[in-house]
């Protein structure tokens, strides 16, 4: 078997020149010549490439079409294909953090060194890969879910909250949960809303690179995360994530406050209209504030996992027509979230749209798409015609965050002033009561 | 007659006692005192607050209950209530610069330094208010609607067009464009893509704060704005504002590449996944790039301005359900844009919606609630998904931005080969070739 993984007109073309993975291969294909150590594919991978380690430590994924020519140079074999499991030594003085996987990229391909890509996604598997980790805590791994976080759905998050109140009231000192990071903001949102009476940390962490290579984030993230988790007095729901380009420290932000603000940097996530919490440098965690929940040795964490599907974000655009709203309503939607413009405005077109809501008794909240800053509905004519029409102003929550809130708030009750009163409520985090005026973004481009 | 704008029971109470605008008084009200004089009110304040100028030159609004107590302490005529209109001189010299009004802010209340209000909008106004834009060109005001920019339209994008084009065409070397801060960014998007072989400058300014307010930015940005239309060799549309909290410089954003990013501060445009073009300082320009279109002396702008109004902006969401699509679709949508998570994913409870979308030939394009970065649909499986369903990925192009394009693309074509092809072909400077990497974000705050 040459690998799993290579199929087809790829899977032909090595078998035909007897090239298996872990050799050395020229590669000729459109034109150009490469060199390199056959690396075996995974499923995030193109089909149509193979995957060459370069001399220089890169990957590259090499495009096979029919002419392509395969020539073995040199066998060999992958230097840690199958890691050796070492006895996991539960050393008594250090804390236990469980890590739940729920399929991000970061739990399935732990080993930055080597490039070998591993499926499982074992205790031996993570702390072979990522040793530093075992040298923080005693590092026990659940599976939580097995999804691309695209496919994360509120049913999952509820199954999340469960395993990691199951592992907390079982002693963990702190949970990690592993998560792809494309919505692990709106996963974040939904633990610190659910997990009740939490007294231990929660860490969300991923990988913006693929851990097979050898710019990835995936390590120091890890690291750091588990060093939340085990070490530091923050029993909140967390993001841990690269603070720079840099391979140097990791941002702490509270998870009601932070958003994938890149498609593909590793310092992606950013803290909205707050500071982040602390950072983490060689796993020693600085806090910068101190008005967070602090943790305890004893408690109970109960998960509120109840929550409204029906609730539509719906970010307003000029001209946005009443029929939006009419739509969501005869579809059974039960909560509304706009995204609106600047101070928290929407156009006359959509009033219609919402004074149906207002007579359906179905709660309409409003957020800004500035992202940064506060909704403000008293100083504008428009802002105050949308208060009239019963629009609850969310401070400075983000968008997708009073989206996940709704669906909770809505989970707990149905009557408008009470849905209203919760909304406004500072369940966990969500609202920062004062803004500080130097939180903002500045350009990484200096104007001279 | 006490002053247009104060009625009911303020009105009431100033009549009693025998206070006018410009007038010293003290108020009495919720346990506190003011001291100050009595400035006219506007439109955009609170019914229930009378306005003080202060000794400080702050304005502060007070709210006016039954038991509010007003006492006239001096009697007063507001400094220049009543602007002297000078003649304006027409300085054969100096270019041409148009100022069209829209109904923002900045045009309707420009006095920055007497706090006094202005409804209307004539050059002599304007002059008076901010004498020093006469000093750089001769000022010529049109009107072309008069709206909150929340309120814009389609329909006003393609009237603000027409006007523009009008006075290019007539020989003035630029255009400023006064126009709200809340959907600025839409417009701007939208004049780039109408307006066809422009050949001078076009400039969205507009005002974070009120002009009555000592804080405020209207000066500087209309200064800088009418010094990029009449000075600047840029022959595209751009947005000129603020370009950090002091009253220091305004950047030059392009306008297919600017975002509102905060609520209120005046450095709130930024611009996304690109270097600014340039900068205003006292009036003078400096450029950062070079790659713009140039202004020539000579030509003619063309308004393309049929616009396809059944184009959706959706915002993915975990578990979005495909109903959002058929809806969108059974209520005559034509086109869709979808801001996706991460580098251009949707989850595959949408798949059967984007399937139906395929089938009707209704184009679904890509673009990234991150912001900054570029869609990549080739990295993971549920972005090669997505490809085969015949979305399109919109490289690194605003969501709002692609919103805006593909309803002007639908104005020009309904074949989806030829929309999916204009959509990807660079007319106005929405897709950046090529991304800076250090063009990001970072925090003011700085982590040590």
């Amino acid at each position: 078997m040459v690998m799993p993984g290579y199929r087809g007109r790829i899977e032909r073309i090595l078998k035909r020149a007897s090239v298996k993975v872990g050799d050395k291969v020229k590669v000729e294909s459109r034109g150009r010549t490469y060199v390199g150590v056959l690396m075996p594919r995974t499923d995030l991978g193109d089909p149509n490439h193979l995957v060459l380690k370069l001399s220089s430590g890169y990957n590259v994924g090499v495009r096979v079409e029919a002419a392509t020519k395969v020539t073995l140079l040199e066998s060999g074999e992958l230097p840690r294909l199958t890691l050796p499991r070492p006895e996991i030594v539960q050393d008594p003085n250090k804390p236990l953090v469980t890590i739940v996987g729920t399929g991000g990229t970061i739990a399935s391909r732990v080993d930055y060194r080597t490039g070998a890509v591993y499926p499982s996604f074992t205790a031996e598997d993570i702390c072979s890969a990522v040793p530093e980790i075992a040298e923080i805590a005693n590092i026990r791994v659940v599976e939580a879910c097995n999804v691309f976080s695209e496919h994360m759905t509120p049913d999952l998050w509820v199954k999340i909250a469960r395993v990691v109140a199951r592992e907390i009231n079982a002693g963990a000192a702190g949970v990690v949960v592993a998560h792809g990071t494309d919505t692990m903001g709106y996963t974040s949102a939904a633990l610190s809303f659910m997990l009740r009476g939490l007294f231990r940390p929660v860490v969300l962490v991923g990988s913006q690179r693929s851990s097979d290579r050898p710019s990835s984030d995936a390590a120091l993230n890890l690291i750091s995360a588990v060093a939340v988790a085990a070490r530091s007095d923050i029993a909140e729901v967390t993001v841990v994530m690269h603070g720079t380009t840099d391979d140097d420290f990791c941002l702490i932000h509270r998870g009601t406050k932070v958003r994938k603000c890149h498609t593909s940097r590793r310092d992606a996530f950013q803290s909205i209209n707050e500071v982040p919490l602390g950072m983490v440098r060689n796993a020693q965690i600085k806090m910068f504030r101190d008005d967070y929940q602090r943790a305890s040795q004893g408690g109970r964490v109960r998960v509120q996992g109840k929550m409204e599907r029906r609730v539509s974000l719906v970010k307003v655009t000029p001209g946005l027509p009443s029929n939006v709203i009419r739509d969501i309503i005869s579809s059974g939607g039960k909560g509304i979230v706009l995204e609106g413009t600047g101070l928290g405005h929407a156009p006359e077109s959509l009033f219609d749209g919402l004074a149906l809501a207002q007579r359906r008794r179905i709660p309409v909240v409003m957020t800004s798409q500035c992202l940064w800053g506060r909704v403000d509905m008293n100083v504008y004519s428009t802002g105050r015609d949308l208060l009239r029409l019963g629009v609850i102003p969310a401070e400075d929550m983000l968008p997708e965050v009073a989206w996940v809130k709704l669906m909770w708030v809505l989970g707990r009750t149905r009557d408008p002033e009470r849905v209203a009163k919760l909304m406004l409520q500072n369940v966990a985090g969500e609202i920062t009561p004062r803004t500080r005026p130097d939180v903002f973004l500045r350009p990484i481009f200096e104007a001279k």
